[in-house]
């Protein structure tokens, strides 16, 4: 069986290569297209970037040798799509807001799916901001935004901020075991990938810390809940809880996003005991799918005092799973913990490639 | 005029250390005696520190000759302080609790007041655990003390842990204003010298974090109530707020501990202008009797978004301020913000020199 | 077919720890018998190594459930090998060099191989040092060592310092092609993970280096001429050049050491073409020999400018791969390069199971 | 006895900045003209640096009001000069080298000395390229470059790059002393903050070196060369030794270049005892002529084996001094050592002032 061929739109930025190097081998996805900037278009994806890839990871023979098309050239990618060569696109755009909300309309509207890891989107009320585990009921307003844009194929859906990723996972598997959760602090302590390449200044993160990450404890609180919102009347209605206020702060570490948090149930609290067993047990759509970039787990529980840390957990699963520890009583609140994701894979490219597989199982991409 | 005799025990350790390069040059206080292990004892100074000097600073030649004494030996301070050659003692002794407790008590049953950076005494409930700041009027339990123990010159006092001193003083200079403080979620990022030398595991600490200190998050909470505390019947009585939820992590920094801070006012709230106003008015009484060691301002306010960041603020006023910023309208609560001070310094030996400072102001070292 | 049972002497410090982790699902080898101190021995692995095991990578649950055994208590080695169950030791001991020595010598006249990985019998005269790719006829030594030592089945081998690893088999490489190499000066900057856990401070490694490790230049230097030298006489005489200046530096990276190299051909010099093609085609007896651990190809050679560096190359095929760049004239010798290479694998546990795969090809093992 | 008014050229950037901060409270130059890129003048330079001042070190309230100027407006410094409000630049441009050459060559042109720390006219055959304690005396060709240009007051004189300051006074010291250095092998890790800021990437520099500095390892191998070449014919002819290989490293630590260095010498070969000896003893033009910026002691020997460091050297006497240690044998050559200065502060703005200082004391400022 062949596979589903794919683009990539903004592929020579570090989001864009994180596409590149875990589509390598991707059992249900080939990699058939490639945009950026119109700088870039005309040469191989390889002499695109030549001295600008960063990752440890690489990229295959095939994937550097396809020419590389101007992202803003969508006729283009129209006529692949109707070649049969393009099935849909990852978005991993670095513009303005206006030219990404722009953009990506303009290949749904040319009959592509746009599976995006912008932010430009997040907000439009008609589009799905996506964690597998969490919200996957939410792919079904797609229908309801192509009818009402006029779109037959095409549509939009993303995912959120990297930054949520490392709480949103344990608090969700409490509330769906029917726990409230009415209020949080959650202090992030994140990498510097997430802020792309160059990105933070090695004179701030030697030595130091820096206690401010612009635009992000905003995501940080307000994201979590659309993604626990309802859809209605073609919309998505935000949740009202749990409310959060998150602390970003930049810390001297390559990959993973820590966080830690106290919270506060509603009248039904759980025991310590209680939530390490939801934790340990919860499997979610993506697991019981089988789709190929989910964790086995999708949230680990260490027993040990110094654990979640970046170095040794960001890892855990394909780095796609959720790392949590110190489960204790919080004195303000009721209890607290720190969680760990890795910001790069399931925080960004990983997270945007387990989306796809869900609309994929879900019958959205219409293959 | 002669200076003030003074004796650091536990001086080779990296808390003696900072104690003996802070007191180089002091206007008042002259290092004359300094005690160690058992195993340092009979060397100069300069010989019991080689290859384990770990500071920048260094110490002045006379100290280096100075011969390192037991600290076991009592009797031999007592000598010393017999022939006027001895005040009273710094204790930075790094030993099991109950050999602190009973060593300490051998020194001020001396009569040789002891004034202790070590936690064996934070708990002793008619020892005083001084924020110069915050609870001079602590110290006026010092004559009950020593009424109490029958000792006529020798007391005990002691100071709170490196952790708390980057919320403290900002969150007593609202309390002294009027404002009660009932709840506050902190999340630290704490340096390595907090370990001492050699401390924590480079391998812990490059492309990593480590969320927990061992003991760290009791002390955050519970400390803060001892220093707000009343004197009753002879001990002093712990206040009952705020209750505080302290998450402690490890950071990749040499010097200086942040916090983050959410907290929640009484029914009178200040302002966000007020807040900034009353921390930047703050003095208290280290600077109002022109202690040596006070910093000018004992709160520096920033107004960049990204500050106080360690390698930059944490030597602000001879590192013995505490830097905040970040105020901004809380979700949960009521404000947040961030705050910094340097734990060698402010956190350790700064604040205990700055406890002798005052305890000599204030007449209670008989001088 | 069943694989071969082996044991790892010092299995619960960090080298052995190391060959636990690089040993799960070899396809040769099982582990069956593990030993550590007295301290440890009763408990299983997995207890005995509870909290101290520092690599991202773990054990298998067959490992975790050995029994530690006392490594001193050869006697139960001999029994177990006695009964098949053990049919040589890797030796990742922690000792005084004199216990050490006495220790491996034990193993071996009790019958069992002892492939080491300590620096104790090194400069033993009859004892091979392996670099596989380079000098795997040094095992011919193996059966002159036997007979003049009185054993039937047990010997010893031992792999080099980790320091030596990014220059060495470059410079073999050229070597073997018949170019005399006279004269080298060498600076490496080395990870911390080759002191240990815990190993270097992280006060010295963060906004530091330590232009200094203990032992490491006389290794650097001497090491290769051992293992570039000749069997004779039952004793491997040592090669004379080339004269080596090593400047050995301990740099804030967790894992690979760097090298830069300036270096002095004899008469015969190749062209930097040269050069570069000998490095790219280098195949060794690992290769042929199709050793599990063996790296496809031995040097990697980079060509961008900025290339080797650890974060992206040190696990370059499997992390046993030597990685070189920066190949140029050198305005005071000849040519001048950067070597590369893994110190905890290719430079310690790594390199030791090539080197029992090596002799386990070669017949050596008696099996 | 009123100061001499100052100017910095390229006052906003890193290079800039650190002047403008190492000239507060200078005793005898105050900065009375600042200029910056278009974009800058105008404001004020508190304004102008608002969000980009880097710099622990901080400026005065009067240096904060001066009103910034466009440096390419040469008519308003000559107009400044007239009035007696400018005596000479400090240049810190960061420009292309064309357009320096042409902008520096403008000030002197109208009578405005310029002591410049760019890189554009380092290698002008009549523009001296100084290094106080080294080549003092190449100073004289100053009024051969104004005769030969026609200028009156105005010439240009520039410093070396930093890299290699943290060799050059030890080697120079010994040549003065009648010790020929044939040939060197340079081995330098070089702070981040050589690279200005934002500079290096933090993801280039957290579990990471990177051995490759563009243009680097020419300077540190050819600046050296006329530095220690003779006036002739009203040029500066190169010296022909010591032929240097340098290897250029980025190592992540903020401030100081550090560099491993083994030596040959000519025929005469001092004992190590004679090499302390003379760097002990060390001492020429900037401490004779008690320049205000001059290091008391221009090398300072450590003799613990792990010295020098980065961070705990680099401050030596105001950052001026060169710390050098680790003096031993050499097996290929000679002797080796390490060296290390700040390259901020020695390697740049520091040495500028002390440039400044010393053709003010030679009388070439025309004060």
């Amino acid at each position: 069986m062949s596979k589903i061929p794919v683009g990539v739109l903004g592929a020579t930025g570090m989001v864009g290569q994180n596409y590149i190097s875990l589509l390598n081998n991707h059992p249900w996805f080939q990699v058939a297209y490639i945009a950026a900037s119109a700088r870039s278009a005309g040469r191989t994806y390889e002499q695109a970037v030549k001295g600008r890839w960063h990752l440890r990871r690489g990229y295959n023979a095939e994937t550097g040798a396809l020419i590389v098309q101007d992202a803003n050239d969508v006729a283009k990618a129209g006529e692949a799509a109707a070649k049969g060569g393009l099935a849909f696109v990852f978005s991993a755009l670095e513009m303005d807001k206006d030219e990404i909300l722009k953009l990506e309309d303009s290949y749904a509207a040319a009959g592509i799916p746009v599976v995006s890891n912008a932010s430009a989107n997040r907000w439009t009320a008609d589009v799905p901001m996506l964690i597998a585990e969490i919200n996957p009921h939410h792919a079904d307003i797609i229908p309801l935004q192509q009818k009402a844009r006029g779109w037959k194929k095409g549509f939009i859906a993303v995912k959120p901020n990297c930054s949520i990723q490392s709480y949103m996972t344990p608090i969700w598997a409490l509330m769906q075991k029917g726990y409230e959760i009415k209020r949080m602090v959650v202090n992030t302590m994140q990498a510097v990938s997430g802020a792309g390449y160059p990105g933070v200044s090695s004179l701030d993160m030697i030595d130091n810390i820096v206690p401010y990450i612009g635009g992000e404890e905003e995501k940080s609180e307000l994201e979590p809940l659309k993604i626990l919102g309802q859809i209605k009347d073609g919309k998505i209605e935000q949740a009202k809880e749990p409310v959060i206020s998150a602390h970003c702060n930049r810390v001297p570490v390559t990959d993973g996003h820590t966080a830690t948090v106290s919270l506060e149930f509603g009248a039904k609290k759980p025991s310590l005991d209680e939530i390490t067993a939801i934790w340990r047990n919860f499997r979610a759509a993506p697991q019981e799918l089988g789709l190929p970039m989910a964790p086995d787990e999708p949230i680990v529980v260490r027993n040990e005092q110094n654990r979640p840390q970046p170095s040794k957990d960001r890892d855990a699963h394909k780095a796609m799973a959720v790392t949590v520890g110190r489960l204790r009583p919080c004195p303000v609140f009721d209890v607290r913990f720190a969680g760990l994701s890795h910001n790069t894979v399931r925080g960004a490219a990983g997270g945007g490639i387990l989306n796809a597989e869900l609309l994929k199982a879900k019958g959205y991409l219409g293959l």
